[in-house]
């Protein structure tokens, strides 16, 4: 693994979000997106080399709006940018972890992602994304 | 702010939090340390040129035993690199945010920190830390 590619926020109102985000970053998001696949409106920040994904449900069956509804807002999940993520994949299964996706999926921000299921690791949703290129 | 200088993950048993954590990333933490003044014991992994923390609550008392209680295992806390955190300090109080030290204190990794609380911030307790020099 490469880096710290995002952190995802939950967060019950994206716009309010924004604005206390922008505060702290001194700077607007770069980029809003909506991945109607997962249910989520998002706007993303960079700090360095990281980003930050804010997340809100666009509807109540959306993963973010149970986690709101178990956790309150917070940190969601941390994505791990991977150069070859069908290896990864395959390397963390023989260790052991499971992984929540037979193969890789299209998310946010033009990548390949997958996901480990937080029993696997300490109560942390972790994903992995490979660029597209 | 720089980067994302580490995540903080809360863990009930730190040593197997080791081996799951050895196993995902492929390598063994570089550092382990306790800091008495926050009840914790600590061991870090390199990610690029991000870190991993780990945390295990030596008391009782400690805000890691008092966040496994409350919410388990988990992602705990974001920190980011601050050049000048007595400056960065001052302009997220002018901005609104809540800091939960009148000024930096010592933490683990030889840093200055301080902290800023969750409700300023949509549920994310977020630490700046700046090295000390």
């Amino acid at each position: 693994m490469e880096k710290i590619e995002h952190l995802g926020i939950a967060v019950k109102d994206l716009q309010k979000a924004n604005e206390i985000y922008s505060k702290l970053f001194n700077q607007e998001p770069y980029k809003t997106e909506i991945v109607e696949s997962e249910g989520v409106s998002t706007s993303f920040f960079k700090v360095g080399e990281n980003k930050i994904e804010l997340l809100e449900a666009t509807n109540p069956d959306s993963a973010i709006a149970k986690f709101i509804d178990k956790k309150g807002e917070g940190i969601h999940h941390v994505a791990f940018d991977v150069e070859d993520i069908y290896a990864e994949m395959e390397r963390l299964r023989k260790e052991g972890f499971t992984i929540l996706n037979e193969t890789p999926k299209k998310g946010a921000d033009n990548k390949l992602v997958c996901f480990i299921h937080p029993k696997s690791t300490n109560g942390v949703l972790i994903e992995l994304c490979q660029e597209i290129k």
